[in-house]
């Protein structure tokens, strides 16, 4: 069986030597061509089995002018992706939009199709390794870490860290963080959560930057939490729903810190309006980080 | 194989029927004499299964005075439960010991006795299901949100509710909450998150203490959460390790929230000096709340 041998051997070379030399990469440098070069390799791959070896299978939802689907490998109907938005997904990237995602050089791409590029970047690695490993949810969030992580650091030209001392009378602890950019003199701080998809985890967000805003001072980190959905597939009827619970943000914006963005690469439609009324939570397509970067990184604190 | 067979009946009826029972008198009327019933039934079938089914495997550790096994079902030796404290576990509970726990009677026992009687309720169910079902990580969260919800709710005569309304100006919203006790005119308030376990996820329920503080005024709600244990067993050496995050409580006390209690069934060590110096986290036996409990209740809200 031949066909049983490629997807072995391809099985391999995806899911354990090359995400191996992205973590590693990104270990070193996060911001650097090494990365570029590994994400594109991931992301390449990632393309291919689900363009050859995959079919397409059409989800039913309600969520208003979205259109979602799943793939599986050829010959396997029984295991299925997570749900896919089909409007911006696209298999056929060429090799200039892929290497302009990898080096963070979108801004030049009109924000339509940087979306698209994005959120294919994204999920053909999260895809794959739904197929092709059995029960791994961690790989497609480290994943997704190194991929906004590197954008966000090659745009910034800054890498992160990922812990921040606490100097305090006579408290000394070191608080293990997300991503924390330090822009540098008279620029903001940047305090980055990257999750695959939030549920009833993300008040974590708005715990750790009330820590921040508590221990250094409130408005001295910019909060953008970055995150690709929140669509959940509902198995009985292969259909998909998007989880959202803007009171709870509602109430976390108010009551425990303030995030100052939240990028999603799919958009929850219940979320896009929570920024035009108190306490405007600014949520966005990622699309637009790449045009307001400067921005977020000078913009008054109380901006 | 009639052994096999009686695993079978066994493992239906500990497992499905019984649980079952027990959620529904939970919904009806947590504090009252159904669920008591249904407690003493699901776990007087675990501790049979461990005792007659089951072989102790021990295990290492570093934890100082402390002792961990594990079981396994005879026969099956490569399936185990979680980690167990092998001196807060006696299987050898006289039926009134049981009764005493299952109808929140504890206060008359001695402090030492009553922790091994409420540690050995809460994981004769937990183990069983390790063993008996697969990946199972939901039911023994339950079956322990109402083993301890109906030992407070009963011992204040009081059943709590999981949601609380939010008016404020021209919101409206339904936040939905681990249990709220509302003990009556003249008292406290009691906001009581029920985990297994808590690691990283402890964030949560100093966040969700915030939003009660902000939404309804300081010291109005006394935060009391209430865990079984912090223990992981590394497979590779069978080892237990109590996975303990002392600094980061630390920071969470001093500026998200205050928590008025934290209780253990089994106290890890690191913890349970945090009540001595600033920020002052009293984490103590949860043997202990049945002597506090009036305490509780009553306690002027700053002390």
């Amino acid at each position: 069986m031949p066909g049983s041998l490629g997807y072995a051997v391809e099985r391999m070379s995806i899911l354990e030597t090359d995400y191996k030399t992205l973590t590693a990469a990104a270990g070193r440098d996060l911001k650097g061509p090494e990365v570029a070069r590994a994400l594109r390799v991931l992301i390449e791959k990632g393309i291919k089995f689900l363009a050859e070896s995959c079919d397409t299978v059409k989800l039913r939802t309600q969520v208003p002018n979205k259109v979602y689907v799943c793939f599986s490998a050829k010959g396997k109907p029984d295991k299925t992706t997570r749900p896919v938005n089909a409007k911006l997904l696209d298999l056929n990237l060429t090799g200039d939009e892929i290497e302009d995602l990898c080096t963070a050089k979108l801004a030049r791409r009109p924000l339509p199709r940087r979306a698209q590029i994005l959120y294919t970047g994204a999920m053909s690695y999260c895809c794959t390794t739904d197929l092709l490993k059995k029960d791994d949810k961690k790989t497609p969030g480290t994943f997704f870490e190194c991929f906004v992580g590197h954008l966000v650091a090659a745009t910034f030209g800054v890498n992160p860290t990922n812990s921040i001392e606490v100097l305090n009378l006579d408290l000394r602890a070191n608080l293990p963080t997300d991503f924390i950019f330090h822009l540098g003199d008279g620029k903001n701080k940047i305090h980055l959560p990257v999750k695959t998809s939030t549920r009833e985890r993300v008040v974590q967000v708005w715990a750790h930057q009330r820590v921040l805003d508590g221990v250094f001072g409130v408005n001295r980190f910019k909060g953008v939490l970055t995150a690709i959905a929140e669509t959940n597939m509902v198995r009985r009827d292969m259909s998909v729903v998007e989880v959202c619970l803007p009171d709870q943000w509602t109430l976390y914006q108010m009551f425990i810190a303030q995030m100052h963005r939240v990028y999603y690469l799919d958009p929850p439609v219940k979320y896009l309006s929570l920024g035009e009324t108190y306490p405007y939570i600014r949520v966005k397509s990622f699309s637009a980080f790449f045009d307001e970067a400067e921005t977020l990184a000078n913009a008054s604190p109380l901006a």
